[in-house]
């Protein structure tokens, strides 16, 4: 492979030659052999890029930057966040905690990158753009990580969790008002119990997602706080005056999302709390959805000796000898998700649990976790909606059959012929093996026209919404 | 030990003479023999208290149960809310996982406890009150049993969590503007930085708190939504038209906090995100917590081999050879108690994944789980905040020393004389393990008196507030 | 209430009169006001009135205490043990990390307790025994505390936890016996599948626990180390020559259990990872059982609309009006306790992540939750065994209507008349809702007489043993 | 791009050209759009390519398997070993809970790979293996996925795993010994304590890695068994006699590793125990690296304001202007790493608990959970052992000076002058900020000579080994 050879304070690297990163990179490629190359998740790089373009725009506002310089970077910014540089960032997220080494990298690469752009061949000729004092202007690692990692995670949140939960929310939704009249039995302590509709069933998963996307989307206006002008402690240090919130106003500008300055820009660097709100919501739509999941992977068990209530896609084939065996892998991939979630929820607070003093250095473990879960969640619910949720319907037969036979029923009778009669219908037909309606005829308690007009299990549902 | 014989549909059972339980309570007894006694909180209990009452209210004024049993119910269960008979429930966590039978805990006490409030014998005469036809009259185990830990957790909660952290939060506040003007050195990565103020330091803490907080009122409207009038399976079968609403404001009256009635009853019932919603923010809070009780520890560290730049009051003999090992016990206890919060969560999380059909059957673990964690903290921050955070001061000496020395005021020479005299200045007295000024001076590169007067710490610490 | 005045190095402090302790214990009392009082685990006390004693007679016989001092505090740890004086260790959990506090506690009840029993009146005369000097020496609070948790958790994982999986084993294993030649179909993504035999099932539950007691049993070696002789900093300064080794033989032959002294006594200070090992080891256990829990559950779900496969004893009266309705209110109980064991392993290792330099200060939490776990997991195990697991039951009739349905047992056809005539044979019973056998006939492809012979459930589980 | 069309049970499906997949891998491909494409492992797929060959084997031994199809499986086994069809497993963690898929990907691509090693073109002319017939012979996915994946962690943790830990552990054992003479202060609750060496705390840290060496080794047997033989519900239906040992013969044969057949083929399709045991070693290893990593990190703070008593390696510049400041990189993405491996641990347990009847549908999220955390602490130990560990040395001047002004020596005089001397030297050095020697003298308790000779650190650290 060929080299060229880059410098930092600490004298000299080879690095690839058709590589635009620079000595810092390289040397934390060296010395971070840990797990895959460039797990340093891309979308934090997106957001150094969008904040790397914001900073420029701010320095330059202030004062501080010439506009050549501003729109060099911000023109890098611009080819960064197209996707034309991803195989630019070569750095694991086990690195230094602070992430500087992923800011060094994006600064450098800018830099590089630039000095192309004007023509010019990278190690060769005055620098368009110096990687700190320019690209890195009014900023350190420190405001600059959580910076991206804000950015990151709002957006993966907002463009990816959020819009797939509410589409499976919306088909589930959908789904309890078709079946708003399929009467069936429901079960408690999963033994059988009073009925309910199907759509009832379905509506109070609706319910639980409504209630999590309302606890995510509390969680944002932390996470739309940015470090950005905290620079090195949270002081500011090295900044323009106005710089922390004109800055952020840039952010909110490039991305059209409603990022804002830090109240606290010590809070912003030393602690994540606001990673760990935010994830906190993603772990509790991880209960929700498993107990999704499972109440569907269970509904539709079977062909013959499971539940069978509902019938749900088949996808792929099954067994091959198994003609019936449709196994619910969408909900299978969907619960192995939530597990997932739930892990990361602790990795998320095991480093949020370790900030010292003036910094947290958990920072890219806590982001990884974060994203991977936001993502995660994302894509599940989507694929869940699309190859299950869309296509359920009630094995109408089935629920027919399990209501007719059921034994709970017994006590839409309690109020016509009192409880003692009832129980004892009901104990009768459980022993023999009979249905109520056997038994009160025989005991003489009800004629078969009274029992069908008094045990109605329509009529035990209550309300229909 | 003497006993009575009380009865349920399965027989007969001895009850001890003295206790107002009856057959149900006995045989949980009997049958879960796990962990120590009577572990179900008294919250959870008194949670019941709550609702009995209220369900009597109501049963009443919708017409289906007369005043005089109205009366007697409400008249027990202002006893148990007195704490009368916090001996009459002798029931573990570790029962069904509907809480049945501590809904029948309840049922069985009241109904006793108001026959000899009639002035009879318990087990003698007609009964006054019949624990399920009367007690538990429009209700089921599994909408009372979340009812009253919703209504436990959510008094814990704004009694006990709420107040202890805003105490503490207070207290951290005035040390932040105590500490305003005192200047010391900054630490990332654990390493030397540069300056800011001891006032910012604490100051971040309280944003932790203060996010914290907010995150914990966020979780409180969907902790407010009370399972009761869905009955055993969400349909509400059983209860008179109107109940649920009318339920619920009778309990928002008699606790005189915002009690509703459950959007979604089958959510209610099925599901407890709730209970993982705040616990979630309940971990958050634990996680900012422990960065303070570390950075506080840390930061009171020596005497003489530690940090030392705050001091911490002595509440009891450190080593009786040892003076001035003032350990840091407060923040021991607290942090431990994170440790528990940050584990209870995984417990409620565990127990949430896991509901079935219309029913969770982890409800006793969870909300035993929220309300350790609630009140850990609570008590955790009124302890750390009487017996800790309120008596710090600044070790001012100390403090100077370790500003004065720090090779990090360099940065302040930058925009003097040049990146890179500055760096040659900074370098030479670490090697030399001299300070800034003498190798200034000593370098030619700027004399005694610029040196005072351009680097200034108190003048890198940005803006005070 | 009546006082008297204890004093320590700080002062003065009243105690209640009643009570053995001292200055130091109240100030704890006065100073961790943090949930329930005396929530430090007695079996952690009862560690350390075996260390106590076992440090005595180590001292007495290398020469540095009197026999007399020796029989004194010989005979108040037995007091100890025997449980006459559980109410004099009012402490929380939630006090120092190094748990100095409660090791005082000890020490003064010791102190003052011998007291009275040299015929004085605590308080008065000549000290009998010095709390620091007499009952601590040799010992630091780093030392004894880690060691009696030790004693106290090896001694709960041996004399609990493991009788309580063995017992719960030992039936399942008569289950599996029992159940050898009821064969029933299986199940696979919750779906039907080929058929095995209950006592299959069964037999995989009790390799599931013999798997785990052996990974408990793994972990014991490094519990039974003791850190005692370590003192303060694991040094072992102050202490006698062959102390160490001495005094864990003592505590060996004391408790009949094989502790050792730590081989390093650094790491039984500062790092609690046998802590963490072990309740690795409970958490594995809880996974096991969560498994088993919930399986039992879902095969004795029904009557008529779940899967009805076992019958599990009715313990308590489900619901009054529904017969049949048999709550698994046994492995509700237990699934509970394994969420809790998988919070309690987080809040363990939470712990256990964060010693610093020589001393490990989450010692109570860690030790805390390993008791309950281990305490937990043997009692609801004993419970389950007792009240569920050994009154289980086949039924019988609805296996065999449910195996006899089942399209899955075409399987058996494809060696005798080729896959595709099988799969022909599945595909139109399962859309025509008719058994294997009649499609196989009416299609032509065997005679009901070769059906019955080819097609034999009890030829398809392997060999049974 | 080019498509050729692939066929199975449900119909055709468009497979790119130059795949060599077919349908069932590409449905599962367009089904399971979560998270980035081909996630699955490759180390499941190698351990994959093992068990097919040892099934081709020992089909072929026990005569159910011509020679020549076995030849064509072993060498498109190899091939997948060489790394060469690497490209050819698309798949992702979250598909279906049993890894079907990801077994059929690599069914289809040994048969389409073998139909290319004989000379024809893929989709045209006679198969030369059936992907379910011959490749997947006597298997099912349900006992291949377990054991590709025991396989597969198994030989992480030997191969990565602890390699990694052992190199860091010998490197920490040297310097223990290196360091053997250095005596510092002690410090227990952050807090100045009694001395030790520095040799005797990184043998804290060798202690505590050789324990958790051993707890991770107690785990490989329970991983070594595996479950291949087992076929659909672990019955063993559809093997040929002697099947399930003979396979698993060839498969320790084919790796050199010591894998059995698994006792119990129930508990080693429906549990996956073995994981969650192994992640608990795991798990138990992070804690210790954690620990070990947070206090190197602190030890080597500063260079001012910090502890400095060691000096790490400077890898990177640290801050540009800022000499000495040589951040504990290492140190932050080793602590980061075992953050993941906490929470990793959570994710495999939660995947852990659900297992349901004859089989638990977690496994691949339960899988890449454990390969990632094994895969981390060997890599992170590596990274760590030479970029830090190796490089550390003592601040011998610092060591001195903090050793020196040290009260906690004043112990040293309890036994000369008695403890109420001592205390008072002590107090008053506190008092006035000097030292231990110079208020001993003062005091008139000692001579400064008497002071040299009673007060020696080395003196107090005890035994060196």
């Amino acid at each position: 492979m060929e080299y060229r050879i880059e410098k930092d304070t600490m004298g000299e690297v080879k690095v690839p030659a058709d590589k635009l990163w620079g000595a810092q990179t390289e040397r934390s490629r060296n010395n971070f052999k840990i797990g895959p190359a460039a797990s340093m998740p891309l979308e934090i790089i997106y957001g150094f890029a969008y904040l790397k373009k914001a900073a420029a725009y701010t320095n330059a506002a202030l004062g501080v930057l010439p506009n050549e310089k501003r729109d060099f970077i911000a023109q890098v910014c611009e080819e960064i966040l197209e996707g034309k540089h991803d195989d630019q960032f070569p750095l694991v997220i086990w690195q230094t905690g602070s992430g500087t080494q992923s800011n060094m990298n994006v600064n450098e690469v800018v830099a590089n990158r630039a000095h192309q752009l004007a023509g010019k061949t990278i190690g060769e000729g005055e620098k368009t753009l110096q990687p700190n004092d320019d690209v890195n202007k009014s900023q350190s690692s420190n405001d600059t990580f959580p910076t991206g990692m804000h950015i990151a995670a709002y957006k993966k949140v907002v463009e990816v969790t959020i819009p797939g939960v509410k589409k499976l929310r919306d088909t589930l939704y959908k789904k309890s008002q078709d079946f708003k009249e399929v009467v069936k039995i429901g079960r408690t302590h999963f033994m059988d119990a009073t009925p309910l509709t199907l759509g009832q069933e379905f509506g109070g998963y609706v319910s639980q997602l409504d209630h999590g996307l309302k606890a995510l989307e509390n969680t944002l206006p932390h996470l739309a706080e940015l470090a950005l002008g905290g620079t090195a402690v949270g002081t500011g240090l090295n900044t323009p005056a106005g710089y922390a919130e004109k800055v952020a106003e840039f952010i909110a500008e490039f991305t059209g999302l409603p990022f804002t300055s830090a109240e606290n820009k010590f809070e912003a660097l030393a602690a994540h709390d606001a990673l760990v709100e935010t994830h906190g919501a993603l772990k509790q739509l991880a209960v929700s959805l498993n107990k999704i999941g499972n109440d569907i992977r269970m509904l539709a068990s079977g062909p013959r000796s499971g539940i069978g209530e509902i019938i749900i896609p088949a996808n792929e084939p099954g067994s091959s000898i198994m003609p019936g065996k449709v196994n619910p892998t969408q909900c299978e991939a969907l619960t192995m998700v939530c597990a997932q979630v739930v892990g990361n929820d602790v990795a998320a607070t095991v480093g949020g649990l370790q900030g010292q003093f003036e910094l947290n250095v958990f920072k890219p473990v806590m982001a990884a976790n974060l994203l991977q879960s936001a993502q995660l969640i994302g894509d599940a619910c989507l694929s869940f909606e699309e190859h299950c949720a869309a296509g359920i319907e009630p094995n109408q037969e089935r629920i027919d059959e399990l209501l007719k036979n059921s034994l709970m029923l017994v006590t839409a009778l309690n109020t016509k012929i009192g409880y003692y009669k009832a129980a004892e219908i009901a104990n009768t037909a459980h022993k023999n093996g009979t249905t109520l309606k056997e038994e009160a005829v025989n005991l003489g308690y009800t004629t078969a026209e009274e029992f069908d007009a008094w045990v109605k299990p329509e009529d035990m549902v209550g309300e229909l919404k």
